[in-house]
């Protein structure tokens, strides 16, 4: 459990350097995280590198007795790149090549940019490989960020036809494959496909879906040059790279699986303003953020990383880039960092040290302000730094081992998003609201991928999961897990077809259903949820699926016109639906009982995480909350009165 | 009154050929439509036919039984000739070439693809026009779906050009029909015109409304190439196609004068969720379709088919492409076939024999599901079949004949959209609510153009309509019946101009009215309707004309700061403003009464229709309907107890 | 107090020109203004002018003893112009040129129309700089309509970096300035630098502000080459130009400096239906306009003008140009025109003599119908030209004084649009919700710029400005007027940087605060403002300034989480949000009473000002208004019961 920073000396008279790196020290910061937007300053001109500025600053830091965390700086190449070469500029859907002025105004497909990239990434590799300083890498930053991986460029349409070739190998097993006779779209060889864009109505849904493979897999392939340079030129020190939950047009399992470290980047409140919760939602939780929000991106970090994953930025005050964006409440800085560490995190760090005042960020806050005093922030990252030792002291760093698993793939949001049948079918959100009523009922989560191992859990949640792995249903029936399954799951081939025996495919093997027909509903449209039992009882949304079950089938509850909503073969369970959240929450917890965990509903602003010994509090709420039964001597931070944004850490029984 | 269906044998292995034919055939299916979209397995290398297969299929078809309806397959050029012609492709209002990958990616301006468009129309029209199977034609599919109307490429700037020197002559007279001098917009030769497009602000009213006419002619032409060469090659056969009520960019009148029958494609649940329906309308029929919408189309194609008119395409269950598609009620299907049959269809041919597993529409339902069990629609179609020959014994497929005429145009959609004076403007949502209101009164109507003979009808009802025909006033004048004109009737010149003598222009000659000032409404504003006559008051929405009447004209109505809303001029009434929907009913209902016309209001999810010596009665509702002082031995379908989504048929007294 | 009308001689035939004279002058009208869109009539061959109609048209007017207003015709450049120089067309953000067909089609930095424009202005400034009728110029029409005044082309993109250059000197300047090391943006030559527009994201702000401060200075450059034009070869005659409010691309302010008359273009309706007011509102004044909407605009445009402000264009009657063109009430075009000069107007003009019955304001009234009567509007301006002869002879034309300064700023809307920081966060909207709380307390406001001389107020209210002169704080404390600031003052630097002090930047030398931390709030969030003062309870929204102040500065409310809501420092206020509007109104009231202004609440469809020795009344409501306390006979127009829409005028005791 470490702090860091995020710091750029370049932005900087050199003169503040050496206070600077004494206050980070004294706040108890020990990682910086620099340079991921310096390559117009390390290379001013091209084949001209400068180095000196970049040398007095990682040694200042360094003698302070900081650990560097030294990043290649290919998110934003300058200005003289791109006039080099224009080809390295991506292509929207519009067909404009998407200009210089701001970030990541590049083509993971151009050969131009890929070749720069790779020189760029050797000088700094070569430079700083062996600096004692420098203890990790960062390779380029946040991919994805302002929908960056899919390019319409000529470059990415050739090395698309490339990649088909390889995937079908003959024009015929495509044509097979996405069944391009519908529609007469039938090619005689990979030459004459084009990427799937300006189309009059939608293009082919199985060619948009690989061509989001494809730019996944493009991305892929750059950072995996970066990787193999850094470990080539820096052996042994951790590799990283910051994802972002928001920014999901990529595999982050595909990328995670070349690194050492996954890291995320953590902005609650700009996430609860821009992603998917309605107004309300995000009234209510305005300067807290959701309390279930970073909690899960730790968990899904946390299962894609080598070594325990980090926060590699960590929203310090209000932000710039949300709409709106509001000062989150005193004590949520705080709050937000313990609750990393209660996730497994290994290192917090924030962006950034210090609020710049100039371009496009100048909003942002940091530790400090831009007249260098200390914020708020800052000082709760002060206290953080003291609580740590208490904390460690305590337990030192054991790993999280949860017993519920939660499904999580990315294939299944584009898949959804090109093929919705219901224009309201956002993937994420379900994910996440499956994993929040698991959490509202006190559980601890893993996420994990549709191929991960499913040993030692006891319960499994499969959100809607489009595409299964051929051995799903037998590794989930041999798991002895009691299983969830979300509507739609099963519901495509891997070629985005339906299967030949219907939904849910290849899981009908042990779950022997077959969903005859679908149902998509308006937002304002909701179908009732009957059962003899009360708990099942609700409101199902968004979607039904209508299921034939076979007699020896439990339908635990029905939709008002008879057909089955919730339905139970041995340990596995299908909803047919999504459900209104508290009725998603009652099933949960009856799987849960039927698993033997123990889960209760949680106030709804209280969460709760075990890491080893210890349990953790979480107060998002506004007013104090009293944890019973725990001895006073068994605090290691806060008491049993948990004020509003307050931690409390316990050992557990 | 025959059943049909959609058929793609090319999707499908041929194997399973003969099945289907046999299958078909059992469930009372007579007539199979094939080919539209074939054209890659017709000619799948330039050049380069490949009948067998084609011959095989219709030799089966024709083999069971079936009749074959055969399509041009113009709708889905294939990507070879795209690629050797690119200006095949229309341009968009945004400059863009509309790019291959779905369908309907044409300009019919082209001239490379009028060539090639008959050469494939000449060799299947060839191959198959003397085939004893090969009952009918179809030309292209669904003209103007996906906004394919109208383009912006070179090719069709060159021919309106042409389009515009034929009309006007010289251009002068195009300068002083538009009016150019207004912003110094003048011309000096018909070359000097380009489309209305990419402008600073909107560009001339006239230029576009020339443009959009220009569209529907060019669309006009191309159909009639391949009506005459069908009719060249296959002469005695029907020829179709199939319109879709949502595709109003081009003038349906015009191109149905060039065919044996007009079809269209019915899709209740889709069209209720893509049209302007408010969301609670949407969320109260989402299972049922709205009860007017299905019925409105019928009457619209029903005027316009020199046969008896078809629906080509008949929802058969949840579709895919809509922003929502939910399941219709169980019966529906059943109800909205017979609903076709009762308004005059000859044929209902279901949109598609078997669910397609792959592309886009692999979530559109078919009458059988992708592992070929018979779905719910194919239940309700068997019924159907078995339903038609009871009904056809009774009273034989006599033509519908009413009383009440509703005037549709086209041109009226076109001049609204691009020049409404009230944003929310929509010319087929007033044109709907009026005839609705004619229908929630029991009254069967038909839709005719504005230049129709007026012979025979009792009453007359003119939605909005802002260019009339010279004639119109003295021919309605003479027609005898009680007419009605919406807001705005006669307020413009076919060069979209204001009459000289204010609107209603030419109408005046016989309603001598004069609307002096307009006045648009906002949707959150309504004025009141005020009259002596309880049955006159309400509310106004969206629009008011402000009229000068002579002193010997009947002011039936006034809003509340005096201006007269309704007035009645022997025979003639005009409504001055859109009303509530009860307000419009009960003016309907008092000129039906003054016409002799038996009218009375329904309950509001009823509907009733007459057919020969047979009444339909129809309940969109959920509670069982009686029809009173029917004798149980007048029934042919059903009882004086009429289900949800049930459907009664009764000899009339 | 004169009144005027625009007339287009060559949108009629010249047989009407004589007796539309003879009416216009009987109606009391003595200003015509005429020739801005008429290049095409004047010139409409290249070269090739025709002046015979003009000549005969301005002999026409001046005969009949009207005054014409010439107007150079450059705002519609011809086809046959456009065609030999496609370079005119500006470039929107898209890339794509701007079309020929409607209006404003053109760059102001192209080179060819700069040329053209110069030699159009020319050609008719030669030809009636000295003729009799001709006693007014205008120039162009309507800068900034339509969005036109940025322009993306490669010459705007070439005279940028010019503007550049000669702004910052060198470009490590410019790179220090903007602070490019942000992002790796850094430039190595102006050359380098392209426009601001297509990037990945956000463009760098100052990179913007300069574009948008660039893209001003154009026009400028523009008009002026114009105005030059005008006074050499028409000396002596005013020359004046058409601003409107809703045009807020350029800074009006340096505009007018070039001119003799600011004009404007007075819209009521149109501009509340296109403004941000709420969907209630709209409602609400449907008919009238907003009590304060025209009045800001007199008041910003008297502020500016150095002869008294013109109403170029008053709205007649219903418009065409918004979603919704209601009709005003009767009564509205009187009292618009009373209003226009009780705030000091020398003259208002309608537009227009008479509906055009073509082209795309064919919607637009006239003073009289296309028919050619007289129309509700001009009967209202023959009333006000009566009553003008009453006011004249009871007061002269007294200029108008205020004791309450509003400070209003063109680069602030830039500013606060490129870089809001809250989505909603509209400038204008706060400008206009400030003065509406001062008209609402009865007083006569001036609008000035921020380097306006501060002399003679006894009271100046800051809307939130940004970036503040130097001098600001200085002259403010030196003014010994009461000073209210809204938030965000003088939060920015020039360069659009966060001062080296933070904000209130250079302003803290004489209000000594510090806002440490900014808080911006979505639109369904409010936080309470409490005090001491049940005067200063209220609601704030959107925005929050977290303020460090020194303890001597007294604190008269504050945010229920402490932060101080509103201060006090001698005569300086400072507002730390924006407030409901009840709120806002109270606490003008209290430092309008410091300042010892008679201030008092008015009914809220009440309006009252002060001009000379009269007072104005204005009535928006729909009941009657009673006038305390003024004896009969001071009343010039009205009585002391002033009628729904009614307007009275009385010595001020």
């Amino acid at each position: 459990m470490r702090l860091g920073v995020c710091y750029y000396p370049e932005h900087w008279s050199s003169d503040m350097w050496s206070d600077d790196a004494a206050r980070m020290k004294a706040l108890g910061i020990e990682r910086v995280r620099i340079g991921e937007f310096a390559w117009s300053r390390i290379e001013p001109e091209p084949g001209v590198y400068q180095w000196a500025w970049l040398d007095q600053a990682i040694d200042v830091l360094g003698s302070a007795g900081l650990k560097v965390v030294m990043c290649t700086p290919t998110a934003t190449p300058p200005k003289w790149l791109i006039d080099q070469h224009p080809d390295i500029l991506a292509v929207g859907a519009d067909g404009r090549p998407r200009a210089f002025g701001s970030r990541r105004h590049y083509d993971f497909s151009s050969p131009s940019y890929f070749e720069a990239s790779r020189r760029i990434c050797e000088a700094v590799a070569r430079r700083y490989g062996s600096h004692p300083a420098v203890a990790f890498w960062q390779t380029d930053n946040e991919y994805g960020c302002h929908h960056t991986v899919v390019s319409y460029s000529p470059a990415a349409a050739k090395r698309f036809r490339g990649w088909l070739a390889k995937r079908y190998g003959t024009i015929d097993a495509l044509n097979n494959a996405w069944g391009t006779v519908f529609w007469s779209m039938e090619y005689r060889s990979f030459d004459e496909i084009d990427p799937p864009v300006a189309t009059v109505t939608e293009a082919h849904p199985s060619h948009r879906l690989d061509y989001r493979r494809f730019a996944s897999d493009e991305l892929v392939r750059f950072n995996r040059m970066q990787t193999d340079i850094l470990r080539e030129h820096s052996p042994g020190r951790p590799v990283a790279h910051n994802f972002m939950q928001l920014f999901t047009e990529f595999d982050h399992y595909k990328v995670a699986a070349d690194l050492d470290i996954a890291a995320w980047d953590s902005y609650p409140l700009g996430a609860l303003e821009e992603q998917w919760f309605a107004p309300d939602i995000k009234a209510r939780y305005l300067r807290t953020g959701h309390p279930d929000f970073a909690s899960f991106n730790h968990d899904v970090y946390r299962g894609m990383s080598k070594q325990p994953f980090w926060v590699m930025e960590q929203q310090p005050g209000p932000v710039n880039w949300a709409q709106w964006n509001p000062a989150p409440l005193p004590g949520m800085v705080r709050l937000w960092s313990w609750e990393a560490f209660a996730h497994g995190a290994g290192c917090v760090s924030y962006f950034r040290w210090r609020q710049a005042p100039f371009a496009q960020e100048q909003m942002h806050a940091g530790l400090n302000t831009p007249d260098n005093r200390l914020d708020l922030g800052g000082e709760e990252a002060a206290r953080v730094a003291e609580e740590i030792r208490a904390v460690v002291s305590a337990d030192g760093e054991p790993k999280v081992r949860a017993k519920v698993a939660l499904v999580y793939d990315y294939e299944a949001k584009w898949l959804f998003e090109i093929h919705p049948q219901a224009a309201d079918f956002h993937y994420p959100r379900f994910a996440f609201e499956y994993y929040s009523a698991l959490r509202s009922l006190g559980l601890d989560v893993d996420v994990i991928p549709a191929d991960a191992s499913f040993d030692g859990y006891s319960m499994i949640v499969v959100p809607p999961l489009p595409v299964v792995p051929d051995d799903f249903g037998a590794r989930l029936g041999a798991s002895g897990a009691q299983v969830v399954f979300g509507p739609r799951t099963g519901s495509k081939t891997r070629d985005l077809r339906i299967p030949a025996n219907l939904p849910p495919g290849a899981l009908a093997d042990v779950l022997p259903l077959r969903v005859w027909r679908v149902d998509s509903m308006r937002p304002n449209v909701t179908v009732p949820v009957t059962s003899d039992s009360a708990a099942l009882k609700g409101e199902s949304r968004h979607w039904r699926d209508l299921l034939e079950v076979p007699a020896n089938m439990d339908v635990l509850a029905r939709f008002d016109d008879g057909h089955p909503a919730f339905v139970r073969h041995g340990a596995l369970h299908y909803c047919a639906s999504l459900f209104d959240d508290a009725l998603t929450q009652r099933i949960f917890a009856r799987v849960a009982a039927a698993a033997h965990l123990d889960a209760a509903p949680l106030a709804d602003t209280i969460r709760v995480s075990q890491r080893g010994a210890l349990k953790y509090v979480f107060n998002y709420g506004d007013t104090a909350y009293t944890i019973d039964n725990v001895r006073a001597d068994a605090f290691v931070i806060g008491s049993s009165s948990v004020e509003p944004q307050g931690v409390a850490v316990y050992r557990a029984a």
